[in-house]
């Protein structure tokens, strides 16, 4: 087995190796410790995980110039991007500090013994519980916000279960920090110590996935990857959730009016999220709808300008850089596509590429041109009035869909909203799908390939992947959890079927 | 293919054939129906749906006699669980009714834009939306509230989503009875005329399940019937969440303390929980732990004579019958297993069977004592104190867990609390598993093998397995559902962080 390196995108250069791939033996060991620290971490007061989380934000935040260094060296992202990630990196951990201790995510409902009209009613108290350990696989695209101290880990932290972090395969050393900081966390926090726990190397993502005390899987990546661990999944004696945020296309449509009014900031706008990240965030417009006659091909122009002055921009690693370029020579060879226009030429060192513009006509749609490309290029799809419903049909689902119109085109927008909706997890109005904001109302998911679960990933509500409900019937006071006890009133609940608020909250 | 008839399990007689296996053709037909009902039902506003629910449950209630003489010809289940079953039913259909009026199953959530620490948010207003056709599998132990008219059908129409069902072959003229039913109340609610399908024979279950229109099946049945529609759905394009409730020993531990205290009372009530419904409820305590010594003896002893002065039950059908047959002599001839009881003989017609009770030390156990038994029958495991814990960790996790102790015993509930929460979806004190009332706190659901999932099949939430969330960005208000306009304010709603009751309710 080959140690664990990473190379600088920009330079190609190999770092020194920073960890052995972790063994079968070790990896058994280290979800060993997360299932023996599972109920002890679990029965720790809500407050003391808020404050946990809390410790990690701040210890994140104070290791910022090493990290977001760190961070540069291996993904090659910008740093002015990287520090912006690591806010938000910071603030989903406080966030998630604030949904544990506002309560409303435990459910907690209590239904009073009574009479029915099945007879006498038992006392039944309901509330989500913590699963047991999480396995959560980093992503190579948000080395810090999908990573070792991501979305998914701080949600499954907050609904109260240990995690285990897969380091993704790009950003190793970086993962070894920000894994040392949480263990950091840990300790000042005094939380068990096995409530994280970290392995490198593709055969330990395996191992983790099959071994039996991993109660769930959180993983943002590709559709390959995401099949290939369902298929372990599916294998083991008891199959688990598993949570793959894996493909999205994200559609946007432009409308003749709305071309008319306003192409130059749809241009930019459009251009910006299609080459912002190097095009490598999940939400990226990959597929723009522009109507054919003179306004669409004023746009078409203006986008087509902007992107031949794109600078050429520099890709994750190698895997994503060989496959944006036999991508474009897949695309290249499809006679229905044209090359709109190519960015500033990309220099030859590292993984660097030119930004892409291409186009096809509704009408020639085949679906071949409607692969997910992670990298800064964009299919521009040219319609008619008449071609656009079947070209639409042709869309696989998304994480989102975008259309741009204007105030007077409510019946157009009706429409078209009616055939996005059932193909996406969001749908935005004259916005851009890039930029998913950590709030309590925010969905990322989406039908398949978009994602494979009724759940978001990113948002308040993605807490409840990791938690499953639990009822006690007739249960002595002392056995219940605090949340549950008659006298808790510091929490939403419903009580007899009715929603009450907690005694603070003024309504 | 044979048509599809049944056979009176009392009498063995076979019935009249009432229809004929659903043609690959047809279940196309009505899949097809479904789909394009989909986006109308769920467009509907909120009190359509729920009237349509109050009134299948009218229509239900209008055909008791004709439901109830005709289940017991083909279930054999007695008239008068019968009719408390058809008042379930009704029941529930109301009680989703309610849940649909009152809304908060929507988690309706809005964000208003704003300054936040990653910059300006954008409007965000999430809420759960429909999935389009479910396929739900009729039940044989509860021919009515887990079958054509029951849980999965009215949570999944109460969502706003068209079903259809696959009709249990126990009881397939009760079946079309029921469905004719629900087509009336389609008739007379004015929903769309595809809202409900029906479709016959175990080949167009398959068919059914495979379909790509088809967004999520709910299925109460045997663990083996729930893999193999679990392998059909991994071998589909897409795959679809999959809601089995397959499998249940649901242990029950006696203390020593409440032995002694209560002997007579947990005696009958257990054996009246074991052979209620001739032992054929998912709920049915399977296994019960008893101590060793003198309290433990008279408990038994109890339990004993009640279990042979019990009658002889009726089981659902032939291939239940020979599996509770099998079982049995399976159980007999381990060596450990020993017969405590046997009820009164069986007639040797229709699919009687006799009560029983086996016993094993809880020593001796090696798991193989611990399968589900579909019938009126129990293994007692007589335990020590530092012998109950290596026999509890041999147990498969189970919907319900029972412990039966007395007030003073606090720490001895807490550490067996403590052992059976993670095995089950709900845990009960000195009552019984079986009876699950329909209500806002009630969870059925826990562990595989239990269930597959992270929902209940039956309470309130049990909706939640049919919806998905969907995010409105920056919309227009006239694309906006009703719920998420500002206006709105007659359902509970999160806006802002802050959970908001509706107007009308007084806190």
């Amino acid at each position: 087995m080959t140690a664990v390196a990473s190379i600088n995108p920009i330079t190609g250069e190999t770092t020194a190796a920073v960890a052995e791939p972790t063994s079968p033996d070790e990896v058994a060991r280290i979800v060993a410790r997360a299932a023996a620290t599972a109920p002890l971490y679990a029965a720790l007061p809500r407050n003391a995980r808020s404050a946990f989380l809390r410790t990690m934000a701040d210890e994140l935040e104070a290791a910022r110039d090493d990290i977001v260094a760190l961070a540069h060296r291996e993904t090659g992202i910008p740093e002015v991007r990287l520090n912006g990630e690591l806010t938000r990196t910071c603030y989903q951990a406080r966030f998630f500090a604030d949904v544990v201790d506002e309560g409303g995510y435990l459910e907690a409902t209590i239904d009073n013994p009574g009479d029915t009209p099945m007879g006498p009613g038992p006392d039944l108290r309901r509330m989500l519980v913590p699963l047991g350990p999480v396995a959560v696989f980093g992503a190579s695209n948000f080395p810090l916000a999908f990573s070792v101290p991501g979305g998914d880990t701080v949600s499954a932290l907050a609904a109260g279960n240990p995690v285990v972090v897969k380091a993704h395969g790009s950003h190793p050393a970086l993962s070894l920090l920000c894994y040392d900081i949480l263990v950091t966390a840990v300790q000042k926090s005094g939380v068990p110590s096995g409530t994280v726990g970290i392995v490198f190397g593709t055969q330990a993502g395996v191992d983790l996935v099959a071994h039996p005390a991993i109660r769930a899987v959180g993983f943002t990546g590709s559709l390959n990857g995401g099949q290939a661990l369902m298929d372990i999944i599916t294998s083991r004696d008891e199959p688990i959730p598993f949570y793959g945020e894996l493909s999205s296309l994200n559609p946007l449509v432009v409308t003749d009016q709305a071309a008319a009014a306003r192409a130059d900031e749809i241009a930019e706008g459009l251009v910006a999220s299609v080459t912002v990240s190097a095009g490598q965030l999940c939400t990226k417009p990959g597929v723009i709808f522009v109507p054919r006659g003179g306004h669409g091909d004023a746009l078409v122009n203006r986008i087509r300008h902007l992107v031949q002055d794109s600078p050429a921009a520099v890709l994750l690693n190698g895997r994503i850089h060989a496959a944006y370029n036999e991508l474009h020579a897949d695309l290249g060879a499809l006679p229905q596509v044209t090359s709109l226009a190519q960015g500033l030429d990309a220099p030859e060192k590292g993984f660097f590429v030119s930004p892409r513009l291409l186009e096809v006509q509704a009408e020639d749609l085949t679906g071949a041109e409607l692969n997910e490309c992670f990298g800064p290029s964009a299919v521009v799809v040219r319609y008619a009035p008449e071609s656009i419903d079947r070209a639409l049909e042709l869309l696989p689902s998304s994480l989102t869909a975008t259309i741009h119109a204007e105030d007077d085109e409510a019946e157009l927008v009706e429409e078209l909203s009616g055939r996005l909706l059932p193909l996406v997890g969001r749908l935005i109005f004259n916005q851009y799908p890039t930029g998913v904001l950590v709030s309590w109302a925010q969905h990322h998911g989406g039908p398949w390939p978009a994602t494979n679960a009724l759940h978001t990933s990113v948002g308040a509500t993605a807490v409840r992947r990791f938690l499953r409900p639990l009822v006690w019937q007739n249960a002595p006071r002392h056995v219940l959890p605090e949340e549950l006890r008659d006298e808790a009133g510091d929490i939403p609940r419903r009580v007899d079927g009715q929603l009450r608020q907690p005694a603070s909250v003024s309504v």
